[in-house]
């Protein structure tokens, strides 16, 4: 009999599962609301039952070699404790592991999403071949991973990768860390939105670009974007500013790392041809192995799948 | 027979050897001009020719394990040829091991400076027990190298730890290395005088520290500290932004690697009562793992010897 593992990414938004089969495919994809305002000992009541439903469904045509369960939040992975997690509120302090395992009473794996995600693109999107890259997933926050010799980096205490909130601008934006002027509240789906009103509330924005935000209750980034793309210089400018955040925080993890690659995913890589050009530029302009030894920087292969791939392939290592 | 090591260390000014004991014992330090205007070749043959010479002083007590040789100048490892050395001029494009490997026919193991004295650090000095730290070296630039997992990390082609070129303000100063805004511009005592000539031309400047500059034809950074322990407002602010600035990227490594600790080196360490008190208060702000779970930031134990000591182990790893 052949094996699967299950993997799970569980999201402010989505939770979702995916069975996946030892040779990467996707068997099934299970997606359900993460409901948080139901607290979390309800979330992880949810998820456990719909991990053990999957596997039920699974395990008569194969074996289940493990699961791996990707939080959007940050752990101290020793002790499997959330030490914060924005997108899950009231989850600061709460012991995830215990409490899983508890209701799963089955082996797994737990993970930060992002680095899930970065595992997934090792395994089977945009890093194959790659042992040494940063992975940055642009949504409504930053997330971050780095891939060192092949393996996630922990750090420490498990918090590595936390690559949203390097900093870009030290006299900047207030972040929802408490920090100033993170990358995360420059480059992310919600930076840009923040960009727009910014820009409208300072005049200068262009007509269109009023007329978007005025209509809109809650404006998203890919409107944003599809003007952007049709020739508004307005909306150009603030993902040419989103692109240059990128750029600048890319170059940092370069010089430091001398990685050798840079895989970019979430939501607001839909808007890639908007903010690759002054990306680019500002890697060029601020590494000087850059210019003389240029890095891959590519989108994510897997998407928002990458996520599950990744925290399955941790199932498998058991 | 006991084994020993030899340790170089070839900075822009300075040419140090020393005849390192297993124990960790210096038996014997050199120290020699570097003499850079000769010419590369020239360097190399008296580098060579200095380390052959310790060699047979100390071979008669001890057995010679090996050689390692720092080198201030980023190199891609495999091949051994200089990329970019601002302290060596005219050594771009330099296939140093090569040209080592003709005059010294000896084994030895080739390494950037910083890389070395951080892994001294490790060895002998102020991060003995710490498997994951970033070394900082405040010189006439800013050095760094990073110890992960015990060993130096090198990145894709060994140039990674160039830590004192990440982007700490996009719109700043423009650096040694073409990029702007490097941390090197900051917080570099060459970066210290700087500070303190543009705040005299701006006519921001104290009297103390207009005399200074104007009775000293080469300014130098301890002079600045002095002024600044005695009271000095504006050198105290000048400080007090090299510390910010530190502050700043140090946030950023924690971040992305959640390092145990940052380790200080350097000459421009000297000047730590005047600018740690902003770098600590910069750490703080700007990284929320350092609020949850505060990081030792530390100064080098070994200072200028901490290049040799690190050289020297790697020798021993032959």
């Amino acid at each position: 009999m052949t094996e699967f593992a299950i993997g799970v990414d569980l999201g402010g938004t989505n939770l979702k599962l995916g069975a996946i089969h030892e040779t990467g495919e996707l068997l099934e994809q299970v997606l359900l609301p993460s409901n948080t305002q139901a607290g979390r000992d309800d979330v992880v009541e949810r998820l456990c039952k719909a991990i053990m439903e999957l596997a039920r469904r699974w395990e008569k045509q194969h074996q289940l070699a493990g699961i791996g369960v990707g939080i959007a939040g940050i752990m101290r992975l020793k002790e499997g404790v959330v030490i914060a997690a924005p997108n899950l509120p009231g989850w600061e302090g709460f012991p995830i592991r215990n409490q899983i395992q508890k209701e799963l009473k089955a082996p797994f794996v737990l993970e930060n999403d992002a680095n899930a995600a970065a595992l997934g693109e090792k395994w089977l999107g945009a890093a194959q071949e790659i042992e040494n890259f940063a992975f940055l997933t642009l949504g409504t926050g930053i997330g971050g991973g780095l891939i060192l010799n092949g393996k996630i980096w922990h750090g420490m205490s498990g918090m590595a990768g936390e690559l949203g909130h390097v900093n870009i601008r030290p006299e900047g934006r207030l972040c929802n860390c408490g920090s100033h002027g993170c990358l995360e509240s420059y480059s992310s789906a919600t930076a840009v939105v923040k960009s727009v009103k910014e820009l409208v509330e300072s005049g200068r924005a262009s007509q269109k670009l009023r007329s978007l935000v005025e209509s809109n209750k809650v404006l998203k980034a890919d409107a944003i974007f599809r003007l952007a793309m049709r020739g508004d210089d307005s909306s150009i400018l603030v993902f040419r500013e989103m692109g240059r955040a990128l750029g600048i925080a890319i170059a940092g993890f370069i010089h430091s790392l001398d990685i050798e690659s840079v895989v970019l995913g979430g939501g607001a890589t839909a808007s890639w041809d908007a903010f690759q050009e002054t990306m680019f530029e500002e890697v060029h302009r601020n590494s000087f192995i850059q210019r003389v030894d240029p890095r891959q920087i590519v989108r994510s292969r897997l998407g928002s799948q990458a996520g599950i791939f990744g925290a399955a392939y941790l199932g498998f290592q058991l």
